[in-house]
């Protein structure tokens, strides 16, 4: 690997104990790799992460896996070429110099929660259409409801998922919402105009998601009001909110797009948000769920976190509100470490890593 | 139609409001046709029902969908040649002299509720495994629980649904699963060893399904204990029930076949029943959800229905009980019509009717 001129030393720093299956799993598949495992603290306090690696772990290791931890300077760390993070974001390493002052590619985990929040998506788009809060109720109560007539609800056959913000998670929606015989529109913040840039270049669950940009029926881009509304008018019943929150989507979605969401649609839409609460200005948001402009709700982020408690939000009746757990998996840790898994590989290759943070772009 | 020697004749008899929108877009298929539309009683009392519909409409009838109501002897209908029944069942019919002393093919309904059932069955599954239950009772308690790290739930990838009983429900939910990262098996009373055999020859809602029988990753069949002890015993995460209520599936799966399925498996397994109450020996379920030889269960069917409100059922936290409302669809009109649409076509093109009631089968 990498020439041969050195032994390739993976150091492992993440706060956490030692994940002895997912090493072990590594060690077999690469015989000759020194790896080295630090628990460490669950914080993002530099100078406490830098007492708790050992010095000589950072000289020798040429990758390194982490979540917060990093070589103090990089002189401290001079053989390391690659750095795989164990979280989907990179932002809390921005200021540091490893990132600032070097090229070191950097990694992500990004879509390692593609199928976990999709699951969670479905699932309340289900609860809300089946309504099965009454069901639950009712079942509470003992109460076998049925001969009333009372319940009777559409499935989501010919309905339209709208997605906004097309990547792993939007991705694997668009895969289980077609499966379900919906429709799957897409929205990206540049133009997906060719095969190439349809594709998925990033981490995949093996066998979810959409690879090669195949699902969608149509394509929208533009991060402007005009092409945001272009797509928001095409007749969406679910509208699927995962788009990183940067500057532009700030509010992206207030009072004028849920009208327009809506006006075009047989049905008023509903709104699912797992990307990030202050996407969405939540008084709009709010008014639109109270005078019937959306159907409904599903939101696993809110503005601020936690949402407090005298929130209107908690209460209306078509909302779903969940404490931003909808990522909370318990297969993270495998497939941050099947991530690893395949950078090693085309390291070895001499191949192109995958997920590489753009330290321009900032993601 | 038919050669042309007399005029096709369709008369509706359903116990609702005539659907204007589906009989009209029945017109504009084949404005040739005479439509009659009557609003029968919600009865299966025949004496009733004959009372009616007009002598005059059954004499010049060629084709009839319908419910309960019939023509009183098969020769008040010397011109009918098809009957399309608006129920996926044909058992109310069994012992009338149009069924018993005929040939006209009876076609019945079934299919049309394949993805609204579908919907059920995974959402159970969801709810399940992503503990949603628990989401909703602090959402009423206003209570943003997520930092207290107990919430870390799997999603279903690399799990295994095992279908017992592969027809247009257990297909549909296959299509899904499959689309979730899931691996599906599929169960069938005889032997679906050829490409011909694993076909769904009946009416399949379009865009849904597994039309080829190409979704499952290995097929089970045999209705003997062992057969099914076979199948069980592969590792199976969800069991989905979704065979027909007969003499050999009463009491299909009891004490020994819940230990037979947990037996093997990573972790217990989730059962879900859709189809009747009494396939499963009730008893014998409460017990092994006690015991934690399964991890929960999702029962749109009980036995007795409605479930007595003081069976356990209603109160063990890993099973959803519904009131035998999966099937109740709002689509269910619309695609009765198109079921009859298509028959219509088929009789035009001199072609084989689909969903046809093999009468010694019974079903």
């Amino acid at each position: 690997m990498g020439g041969g001129e050195h032994k390739e030393a993976v150091l492992v720093t993440l706060p956490m104990q030692e994940p002895h299956d997912a090493i072990e799993r590594l060690q077999k598949k690469f015989p000759h790799l020194k790896i080295t495992y630090r628990n460490v603290s669950w914080t993002k306090d530099r100078a406490q992460l830098e007492k708790e690696v050992d010095k000589e772990l950072w000289k020798e290791a040429t990758v390194l896996l982490t979540l917060s931890a990093l070589p103090p300077k990089p002189s401290d760390a001079p053989l390391l070429d690659f750095i795989q993070l164990f979280s989907a974001g990179s932002n809390q390493l921005a200021s540091h110099p490893i990132y600032t002052d070097t090229d070191i590619p950097i990694a992500t985990a990004s879509g390692v929660h593609g199928p976990q929040i999709a699951e969670w998506v479905i699932m309340t788009h289900l609860i809300h259409t089946h309504k099965y809060n009454q069901l639950y109720d009712a079942q509470k109560q003992h109460k076998w409801g049925s001969k009333d007539g009372s319940y009777r609800v559409s499935d989501s056959v010919g309905m339209r998922v709208g997605v906004l913000g097309y990547g792993s998670i939007g991705r694997q929606v668009g895969r289980v919402a077609k499966a379900m015989g919906m429709d799957v529109i897409a929205f990206t913040a540049s133009p997906k105009d060719t095969p190439e840039k349809k594709k998925d270049v990033g981490y995949i669950v093996p066998g979810t998601g959409d690879p090669d940009g195949e699902i969608p029926s149509a394509w929208y881009s533009g991060l402007d009001k005009e092409s945001l509304h272009n797509f928001l008018k095409q007749d969406i019943d679910l509208l699927l909110i995962s788009v990183p929150l940067t500057k532009e989507t700030t509010h992206f979605l207030s009072t004028e797009e849920f009208k327009v969401l809506s006006q075009n649609g047989k049905r008023p839409a509903y709104v699912t948000n797992i990307a990030r609460g202050p996407i969405i200005d939540q008084p709009a948001l709010i008014e639109a769920l109270k005078d019937d402009t959306l159907a409904g709700a599903s939101l696993d982020v809110t503005d601020p976190e936690p949402l407090p408690s005298d929130n209107e939000l908690w209460d209306l009746e078509n909302v779903i509100v969940t404490p931003h757990i909808s990522g909370n998996g318990a297969a993270y840790v495998d497939r941050a470490f099947q991530i690893l898994e395949l950078q090693l590989e085309h390291k070895q290759k001499g191949e192109k890593y995958i997920n590489v943070v753009n330290r321009k772009r900032g993601y």
